[in-house]
C-alpha cells in the first residue's frame, strides 16, 4: 500500500508451478532449485485444481500449497511436462493458464508442459520449442504455434519455453538473468555445481532426435 | 498376472530416500528423476521420521509416504542434503541411517547428505565426498572419512557419494549403469535431455573452491 516504487521490488514476486496428475518431477524441482533459491526476491509455490498432494510420474507426490480457486496473483508461472496428453482437453486447468498468463508477467514451461500451453492457444503466432522426440508429434498436433527445432529454451518476450525435462534448469538461469541479472544466475549455478548452458541454441538432442 | 517370462525376475528393487525438514529440492528430484523411471526395475519411495508433507529448504513440500516405523525393507538409499546442520545429533535419523544401511544393498548421498552419513560414522574409513564450497568445512568436522576433494562422485562400493546438488544426477546414472547396464543410463540420459558427465573425476567445481 506503499506509494514509494521502489517498494514495488522489495515485495518477492512470485511463481506459481501448476502440477496435474503425473507431471515429470525434474520438470518442477530442477527449475525450482533456481528460482527456490533466491531469497526474498522470489517466493515460489505449487498449485493445482485443488490443495494437497499430488503425484508425479514416478510415484512420489508434491503438495500444492493452493488450489486454481484460492492461488494467490502469480507474476511468473511454469507448467511442466508429465502425462500431458490426458490434461489436453482439461478445460478447468486450460482456463486457469489463459486467465494467470494474461496477468503475469511471464509465463513458462518446460518439456511438452508446452503441449499444453498450446492447447490454451495461447501459443497460437509465438515461437516455442518442447521435447525433441516428441517434437514432430507436438508439432503436428499445434500447428499454429512456430515450433523451433533447436533450441535449448526460446525466449518469446512473455513466454519462455524450455526443451526436454533437464532444459527446464538452463531456460530458469536465463530467465533468473533476465529477471535478477547474470551474477544472480551465475551464483545459483556455482551454488548448485550446476554447468549451466548459457546458449539458447546449443541443443545436441535436436540432432540426436533427427530435426536437424 | 501376466505370462510374460520376465515377471519371474521384475521383482523391483526399492530406493528410499530419506527426507528431513529443508532438504534441498534437486538433491532429492534430480535423482528421482533418474530411478523414478526405470518402470518395473525400480520403485522409489521418500520416508521420513513421520509419513506425511515435508517442506524442503526452498518452501515446497513432498510427501513422505512412510515413516521410519513403517518403512518397508530398502535396497537402495538416498540421503540429500539441505538444513543437515540441524540434524546431525538428530540420534533416531542417524539410528535409522545405520540401521537401514547395513542391509541395504547400496547408500548413497548428495552434496552434504555424507556430512550426516558421516554423523553417523559410517564413512568412518571411507571414501567420499561432498559439496565443493563446504568440503574443507565437512573435511574437518569429519576428519575420519577420507575426503576426496576433486571428484563429481566417489564410488566406494556399497557407499556412492556425490558433489553438490547437481552431481547428484550424475551419480544417480552411474548407479543406474553400475545395477543396471550402460544401455539404461543412456536411455534415461537421451530421454530426459540431460548431458550427464560421465567422468567421474570431472569436477571443475573443486579448483573454484580452490581445493585443487
Amino acid at each position: 500500500m506503499s506509494e514509494n516504487p521502489r517498494d514495488e521490488q522489495a515485495t518477492p514476486k512470485i511463481l506459481g508451478v501448476v502440477l496435474f496428475d503425473g507431471f515429470e518431477l525434474l520438470d518442477v524441482f530442477g527449475p525450482l532449485e533456481m528460482f527456490g533459491n533466491l531469497g526474498d526476491r522470489l517466493d515460489v509455490l505449487l498449485v493445482a485444481q485443488e490443495p494437497g498432494p499430488v503425484s508425479s510420474g514416478q510415484g512420489p507426490q508434491a503438495v500444492a500449497a493452493h488450489g486454481f480457486d484460492d492461488c494467490p496473483p502469480l507474476d511468473l508461472i511454469m507448467v511442466p511436462s508429465g502425462q500431458v496428453r490426458a490434461h489436453l482437453e482439461d478445460e478447468r486447468l486450460l482456463q486457469f493458464l489463459r486467465q494467470r498468463a494474461a496477468d503475469a508477467e511471464l509465463t513458462t514451461t518446460v518439456c511438452n508442459g508446452s503441449h499444453l500451453l498450446a492447447a490454451t492457444g495461447l501459443l497460437d503466432g509465438r515461437r516455442a520449442t518442447t521435447n525433441k522426440m516428441l517434437f514432430s508429434q507436438i508439432a503436428a498436433d499445434r500447428p499454429n504455434a512456430d515450433w523451433v527445432p533447436e533450441a535449448r529454451w526460446v525466449d518469446d518476450g512473455d513466454i519462455v519455453t524450455a526443451s526436454g525435462v533437464s532444459a527446464g534448469m538452463d531456460m530458469a538461469l536465463h530467465v533468473v538473468a533476465r529477471l535478477f541479472g547474470d551474477e544472480a544466475a551465475e551464483r545459483l549455478a556455482r551454488g548448485t555445481e550446476y554447468e549451466w548452458h548459457r546458449d539458447a541454441a546449443w541443443d545436441p538432442f535436436a540432432a540426436q532426435a533427427g530435426l536437424v
